[in-house]
């Protein structure tokens, strides 16, 4: 039965399995070795890295491969801590992905200037021009796609206006790599990406750094990924991430649009089958697979173990945040109260998903909605 | 041909690959989502994590899944720059591996004190006692096994010291695992291990934590890894370092006997083919695959690229240390001087060497002598 919590993770696509097979078999050389195999993992290092640049559009020098969007944010924020100058303020998306708000409080704590995005949770360029000018920020982080409600950030006119103020900007595109098109991230300083999310394997992803990121280093060590990020290369997963990401660039990106009519109708279906029924940041530009429902009655696990009874995962929410469901940032920062928030279930789909699919869904949540009554009895939930 | 360069990676044991596809294809699911799916994942997850702590004599929520040994030491050294006293000094043994010395060396600089191996590279136990007893260092780093010489650190007499001493021990265990039982490592407080030194795939490993390690967290975000380490769980690659472990702690580890009796045979067949070799750290007890060779002729390179040329792959030393050859830190460490290290040829091999194998490279060793004669002209290095 179809799964709908592909924002969480994909499973692997079966170019990126071959793939991973063929290096694992035939290329597992240590590429920092000294012999003719070595050296010709090297190569292929060096042309996924190149490979990787043009769906970028960027120079292959400011791709650091390593284990995914977290280590990458980690990094950056470790990085920013030691070179910006002290007291410096960033100005932060409320909505990121946790492993951005948590990197960035690490090191920044009070220094965090909150960016104030409109109700549905899109960062607005004038305001946040306005503040670069006010405040004048050393930094700011601004998503491309965020992972709860699938709103799509302006991150071309962000990268602009950064750019303009002289202002380094991280986008973390982990939800937007593999949905639409990577052209033209090259414009934002820092780019973060996991394979995992778009049909790569797991423990895999990679950084675009900043074209003058002298110093900036992810792992010390071994001087793999020219110097920034140390230890011996996962090139199996490398190119199995590639092999993933070239399918999607090539044959699934521009094909939204179909997509986009499936979702609003599975939207539609659900408010018809449970009315009441409406979409969070149903005003912006979402992803075509992302729809986070907010149902007029139930907790969101009831909703989430009843239709998992039927065979169709769907989420409460980030899988990054489990364990503390019903306090979602995102949807606070959209100004959903908690009692709504916890009413909430994100649906995230993948190509395969068909028109079929979405209907099924619909209807399940219109089969399962007598069954997840108003809660008389919370101790029931 | 047999590759004899396996301190630098393994091919993936087919063990591995198996566990690896497998989890691939049917434990995809991320284990912090609400699915019954995720959750049969996560407790595949903490099963594996339950047979990793059995082999090391530890406790599982000790034991944090990462991307390798280099990152753990990286979040080691980050640790204990933030909870150590200010100005606390460390003790570190100086052979240890590049991402360990230059993690310690980004976060304690010039409070470092360095341990005095003795001649053959080995930290012995006496000194370093009275060295925290003089110097109090606030921790110690020391090896299980060195990836050079594949000299072998007395790490249960250390790791008993620094306990009786209340001072915490890092033990790099990566070129230990695989090789040499587990089995009590959880002596040691905190413990390093990389899948792909042992069979496993590449980018993913683990870090055995103190037993108090509050606030530890490698990388910042979700609360994966008992809030150790954020980021979703590499499960496909966890599943197949633990199906590379459990195949060598079950049917390898303890047969290091008769290999032992072939590396030192083959140390006396280059010395027979090649007069005046000699073995790098010969008084020491060394890994059973591991012969660093000092040639009594001919730079390193030359030695390593003409025995490529007949398909044996051999190592100028750390792979991690590759376009600094001739600079090993390891072999200064031991007294040689720069010229003699720029002669030192590293020899690893793996469970699947057959003593044939050893013979055919001696003899390799032989044949190609006469080709790599002393460098009259440095420029055809």
């Amino acid at each position: 039965m179809p799964c709908f919590d592909h924002n969480a993770t994909t499973p692997l696509a079966p170019a990126a399995r071959a793939a991973w097979l063929l290096a694992s078999d035939g290329a597992w050389a240590n590429p920092s070795s000294p012999s003719r195999a070595a050296a010709r993992v090297k190569l292929q290092l060096d042309a996924a890295r190149a490979r990787l640049a043009e769906f970028l559009g960027t120079a292959p020098a400011r791709l650091v491969f390593n284990s995914g969007a977290t280590e990458g944010a980690n990094a950056v924020f470790a990085h920013w801590a030691h070179t910006l100058s002290p007291g410096a303020t960033l100005a932060l998306n409320p909505t990121e992905h946790p492993c951005v708000l948590a990197a960035a409080r690490a090191h920044f704590g009070d220094r965090i200037v909150w960016l104030a995005p409109d109700g549905d949770g899109m960062v607005r360029p004038g305001p946040l021009a306005d503040l670069l000018a006010r405040h004048g920020a050393a930094a700011v982080a601004v998503m491309a796609a965020n992972n709860e409600t699938g709103v799509l950030q302006p991150w071309r006119e962000i990268a602009d206006l950064c750019r303009r103020a002289g202002t380094p900007l991280l986008c973390d595109a982990t939800q937007w790599f593999g949905k639409l098109p990577a052209a033209g991230l090259h414009e934002a300083d820092w780019v973060l990406g996991s394979a995992h999310k778009f049909g790569g394997p797991k423990g895999v992803g990679f950084l675009q750094a900043a074209p003058q990121a002298d110093g900036f280093h992810g792992q010390l060590g071994g001087a793999q990924e020219n110097g920034h990020r140390a230890g011996t290369e996962n090139f199996p997963g490398i190119a199995a991430m590639l092999a993933a990401l070239e399918e999607a660039e090539t044959s699934k990106v521009l094909f939204e649009t179909e997509r986009l009519a499936w979702r609003d109708g599975f939207a539609r279906a659900v408010a018809a089958a449970v009315p009441g029924t409406t979409v969070v940041a149903a005003g912006a530009e979402r992803l075509w697979n992302t729809v986070s429902l907010l149902l007029p009655h139930g907790e969101n696990h009831r909703w989430v173990a009843r239709l998992d009874r039927r065979d169709f995962q769907v989420s409460t929410g980030s899988a990054c945040a489990t364990g503390k469901a019903g306090s979602s940032h995102v949807l606070a920062a959209l100004g959903l109260d908690p009692a709504a928030a916890r009413r909430v279930v994100r649906v995230s789909a993948c190509w395969e998903t068909t028109a079929a699919d979405w209907t099924a869904l619909a209807a399940a949540f219109g089969a399962v909605a007598p069954e997840v009554q108003p809660a008389d009895n919370v101790a029931e939930i």
